[in-house]
């Protein structure tokens, strides 16, 4: 692992210097500019814990491909216990930045891309996994993070890729040369990528003949001439933006991970970095498998999330007096209840997991499912019982400038404070904290990350094995076989 | 009514000028602060709406003081259709605001302390109600905007008002005079104070003899000396408060109620404002009638602004080309589903009000306080039915300053848009407003105002007469009686 | 009101006498087989009430046609006072009986026939609403019990009608004749039907010209040569064949109502009997009033049977001790916010009624199947709650023969028992009480019954006018119109 | 394993045979008995799949106390593969009877009673571990069944053992003498009582000093002299008394597990199969350990039944023509989803398990109580969506009398019908399946089997480790430590 810690990941950041706009401004340092230095330090955190003594274990694996010490975002998953560990590693960054880290994403792509490039090549005599095993290898041994790129704009839903009036609504190749490809077309929704060192392009879903060019994964450096990224809006950015101390809720970190669109307007990517290139019938198995190694994390990452969110208001009730009411112990069970029940998903599918041809492992794709489908619902339940416990100063609470007011500052102090003993920004910061983590943005990324409700509904329908529950049934009427 | 319309409305406002601090700063202007200026506006559609053809029968009422045609925000209710018809203007304004419009406040307190002054009078022979009458007479010809104080801070919870170490934790009478009282406290979350003319003080609980200090009901001017208040910070309110055309998402109005803090640092009130002064048995039924009636306004406000956000998320899926899907057109069934059901109770418990001795009408307790529990509820549910539906643009959708740029506008058109023919400005207006109506203030809002969770389930098993449900159980089953 | 009492009802039964079948056998006097007399007592309770003192005047209505003083079962609403009192009359019958009384469905049949003859009347000068009127006079002045017969076998529900291989899944006219028409078919899940006077035939669909012999509306007596009916198994049923005493659980009345499946082998109906006859575009219309209409109790009947088992765990609770526990307290508050929230659509439904052209009164459809819908789903979050705060006992507690016993009856009553000073038996009773009116049949109806709840969704999508929401969005959004 | 299938199980029961009371009778021979003999066949199939091929590496064990191959269900867990390997069998026994199997109720408290009488001989010398092997040996040699009997009447429960009015409200310990103690009082809901070998009684909660003679462990056959036991009803249990062939649902198989009461009355017990006398301070533990194990199994053995369930009412859509509607597709996807949820957490706290202090493995408690917590609500809403489902004809079928008759057979036949080439009688089966896996005892079985659900809440809470979450969040929030 090249880079060690978080220091010398921002350094390589500054480094690489890609081409991200904000607000109509281009971005000049990620790793300074306010709207990306926090989620450049949650990702950082991955870096920290595993040179840290108490985490290494869980944040460091063995590569299988060359015997060194690597980060965990950059194996292939080898076993049980890998998939087990990632997910208590996961938790644990959840629990310390209270924000995404983003650097599942990329190894979600790594494990998808590595696993069915064996198949392709079995299948087609292809020479994909080599190339992709190379590549890894350096990802490995620099410790890069990496950004996998799924979704496609896809314009008009209810057309195909082939279809769409604006060819490059889905990205795809527009030039084959000898020596690599010529890629158009945009990924949106793009977590950790202004601060991401490369991009693993993969398309976002299952094509058919018809749409062979779209059917392409590759990898390219961020700073890749002709991409240009844009980094979206967050709920309260402006007061990130504005180096607030208190009203920011989390000094340190994001709201969730940033996301930008990545554009990319006529890009070259030479052969070596090409891990598929129009083998259309295994675009839904790279779809697939990605999508179920992410949606595994969502009950690890977001519980983390929430253990935070659960102090956070268990908190505020000790400061207003009300932390032994039974309504309010109450809920604070339900709450870890729900949490736990989302943590449950992601231990089970992992215990659960089972070894590809290639020797990668996979989660068990319906209890993925069932994980991430469970957290577009759960987390806003937690959320909505934390807003009732965290009480009305969550919507009303004045500015810290007010606190610092020499007109009002008093008044704040006076009125906003509780049981004796506990200063009044104390107070102020947990329900900052507490608004951070409840409000817009952190709660759109637990229902639209890794795949939509829906798309977790149509693999739950699929896996669920309807005929052999038919039977089941069947048999127990006393209803003779067919 | 003296004030005829919105812009008579803001002008009065300016001239009152009372203190409030913003952000550490004093306000000048509130109709043209861009803080306090959409908050404003949406007042002022109560006024606009009474001038208006189509709703000036739901926006209007004839005093059964004086017999003059006054604003419905002014009357005491005096028969069933007074209800329904409040509850009816309530849902026009929500869908016309998208927003809170503040005015329901000063209403709910007029009608609470109206019918209770009466009852305090035949027990007392006090004139609270003639008091009373003359003020409010006053409030209906001149068509004023009152809001109603009764949160207080409470400070330490567990403890009670007498009980506090610090006695301003409730606002309470420091010094009774001969032409008035002197009082001191604050109050929290007070949803329109800086942009009414009145406060109308009320006791935020029931309390005994010992807090005789703190039974107190009160009005006066908002511009009175010793008034102090700070305005609140709001969900995305530095979009607002820079004038953000598109990113704001409600151009013309605010996320939901700005919220001030009101501090009263030894106000005198003098005695024909004095309506309630240490009758501490009168304050658990101010409180409960209070609660009753803003409770029973939440199915219809919440109810507008989901028609909104129902609106907003069924154009949003035309555009982007999947409205037709089955899983779509459920959840809009589903959001449609809940919002009825929450303009269910509002209209449920209106039709079920009964005459107060005074004559004045309250609604049905029982179920006006299920009405406010399930806002508490299904607001957060059909939020996330929005999100859900709406997409992840919600959270990582460019702003519109990169839609302006010269280097990346056009790439911002061309990849976030949509079915042919809707112009990406549309789209990220669209989302944009979602955004607003489903991220922190916006549903802190139902959870809290009118009355935290808690409070409606105490009031539900109150009213929930377990005793004759038992009898009715026992004859059923056979069990004869005691 | 000729039938004057609950004996008189059933002795006018006793002279009908039509064909039913039940476990394979003939049923001989439906009011005094122990698988039908529970559920005759249950429709009797609605002849008792408009005789008692204290709910004659909800229990009957002066008849717009004659002026006589009728049942309310048989009135055609005038006005939306008719609507809200037959919503208390439901709330009181469902608390007298624990069950379903059945008479409910003929008077939305009733209803809706009423109000769609004029309108068919007013388009093709037909004279059914004088046939009607007739037929209803005499329904009126007899006071008789109206079976509403609209849910068809349908076959293959996949196709039409027109389409199904066997013509008579659907009932239709075989024959027509000068003097009448003959009908063959069946209709299924027939509540009260063994119990009725009269049969009011509707289609169960909305039909095409293709299918203008299934478009027929007609009455005739029960015992009309041709008709055969067949009385359903429920929950429990054995018990209550066995007359027993405790484990029965409601030894007065049925589980919920008694259904029976009507089927018509080529019965004969009379010119002045038939209401509708080929008129296939008013079926939508009749089957969305009834519906409507019979959607709008089930918030009222189902509260009565709510308020019933509220009581009946309430009382478990004291008997065990636990009655005072907070979390009892919470899900007792739990289980009435729940059955009034369906109250509140219930009476809010009628609230917002509206005169047809008829001048019969119709509820508002939205609210009626918003009412409907939450019934499907919090009546069994009632029910789990009651069986939570019930206890095992619910699935364990030995029979009242054990009770009984001169061996283990000592032991029972020694260690079923509960607080002292509380028989054992009563704790029995109720335990058992609660078991019948959270199990099977009683929650089955809540879902089927007026429609399943995917009936109700197309309803509420239908008439979510969601243009206008739309519109809505688009003027907060600043969206210039189209 | 002596007892090498049903068969042989069978035939150890009759010469047993045990003191039963069911409705009045004593019961002669619980495998020929209609009451009972649905549950000893589903308990048999724990016995035929040890010796199936398929099963039985999941069925049996190798004993970690004579190295013999033993069936699961008398085996002491020695890693996390065994506890996964329990919750696969489980699932799978679910699947095979639809019904409860009764068989792990003895097997969580011998794996209880055999790690904490490990530590209770380490503090206090004692050798209640020994003892206990040899009795386990003999379990596991002779392959018995044993029920875990540890549910007291409990009689006041705002009371305390020691407390209670009638002292035998709990067990307890009557007399000590030199050879053993003589026990008195009652179990209440035992699970399999009736056709299992021997009893393990264990205290039903955490006992202080003042309750010492209620702090008692030990064992003896179900025929010891001073046993009585009375079996309890169940929904539907007069259709398998009377040995119906269709409506009864399973013909096979009971509801869920039969319960009964055993009564002991002064019961005397050998010192060598006492295992705790008046150790209070382990009785928490006790019950700890046994609650989670036995929560654990809920979401295994519940989800098997779920599967059988999803695949009936499958079933019937495709009968009525309706499996391919959009919300049918969506309903069953929900039903699954949720019972996969519940294995999660099954899978989940096996894989998270830990070795206790004997070498004995232990589940996660966490998880496992949020297992069963989740199965106190997602088992209602799974029967909730199946009845919605499954339709009407759950409350109103006809029976199987009608069916067989000469006089309507014919008319149930043709009007109880659904798509061409499916027998009505197969409709009238699955309907009857399914009305039996939703109605009354089988869900109350997953409300309160292995504790209510307030028994979760309140280790949820206690585990939930608030401290560290609270400083989480104040970290989070830039708070100082303390």
């Amino acid at each position: 692992m090249k880079l060690k810690n978080g220091a010398e990941y921002m350094e390589s950041l500054r480094i690489l210097n890609p081409v991200i706009y904000y607000k109509g401004e281009k971005i000049k340092d990620v790793t300074r500019n306010p709207a990306t230095a926090p989620h450049v330090r949650s990702a950082a955190m991955t870096y920290a814990l595993a040179s840290s003594e108490e985490y290494r274990e869980l944040a460091t694996a063995t590569s299988h491909l060359t015997g060194h010490t690597i980060s965990r975002f950059t194996h292939v998953h080898q076993n049980m216990e890998d998939l087990i560990k990632k997910i208590k590693l996961l938790r644990v960054l959840g629990q310390k930045t209270g924000s995404c880290f983003q650097r599942c994403v990329g190894l979600d792509g790594i494990n998808a891309v590595y696993t069915i490039t064996y198949e392709v090549d079995q299948k087609h005599g292809t020479d994909y996994l080599e190339r992709f095993k190379k590549w890894l290898t350096y990802i490995q041994d620099e410790n890069l993070m990496v950004v996998g790129a799924m979704t496609d704009p896809k314009g008009d839903r209810s057309k195909s890729p082939a279809n769409q009036p604006d060819p490059d609504q889905y990205l795809h190749v527009v030039e084959h040369r000898d020596d690599g490809i010529v890629i158009r077309g945009a990924k949106l929704h793009m977590t950790g990528a202004v601060n991401s060192h490369e991009i693993l392009v993969m398309p976002t879903t299952a094509l058919d003949e018809e749409s062979k060019d779209y059917a392409v994964v590759c990898a390219m450096p961020v700073n890749t001439p002709g991409i240009t990224m844009i980094f979206g809006r967050q709920a309260g950015d402006d007061r990130r933006d504005k180096l607030e101390r208190i009203d920011v809720g989390k000094p340190q970190f994001g709201a969730v991970g940033g996301e930008a669109v990545i554009v990319f307007e006529n890009v070259f990517v030479p052969k070596e970095r090409i891990f598929l290139d129009g083998e259309t019938e295994f675009t839904n198995s790279i779809v697939y498998r990605f999508a179920a190694h992410h949606r595994a994390n969502y009950g690890a990452c977001k519980t983390g999330l929430m253990d935070v969110l659960i102090g956070a208001v268990s908190y505020l009730c000790q400061i207003q007096g009300t932390a032994r009411a039974s309504h309010v112990r109450d809920k604070v069970t339900e709450m870890i209840h729900l949490s736990e029940t989302l943590y449950s998903s992601s231990i089970a599918c992992s215990a659960e997991g089972w070894k590809t041809p290639s020797g990668g492992y996979m989660v068990d794709t319906m209890l993925a499912n069932v994980c991430k489908h469970n957290v577009t619902r759960l987390h806003f339940e937690v959320a909505r019982l934390a807003i009732d416990l965290a009480g009305g100063l969550l919507a009303t609470l004045p500015s810290e400038y007010d606190l610092a007011s020499e007109d009002v500052g008093h008044l704040v102090r006076k009125y906003f404070s509780g049981v004796s003993g506990i200063p009044t920004e104390h107070r102020m910061k947990i329900v900052r904290l507490s608004e951070a983590m409840t409000s817009g943005t952190a709660l759109v990324e637990s229902m639209h990350g890794a795949g939509s409700p829906q798309a977790q509904r149509i693999m739950i329908f699929r896996e669920g094995n309807l005929d052999k529950k038919i039977k089941l049934a069947r048999v127990l009427a006393g209803i003779p076989g067919d």
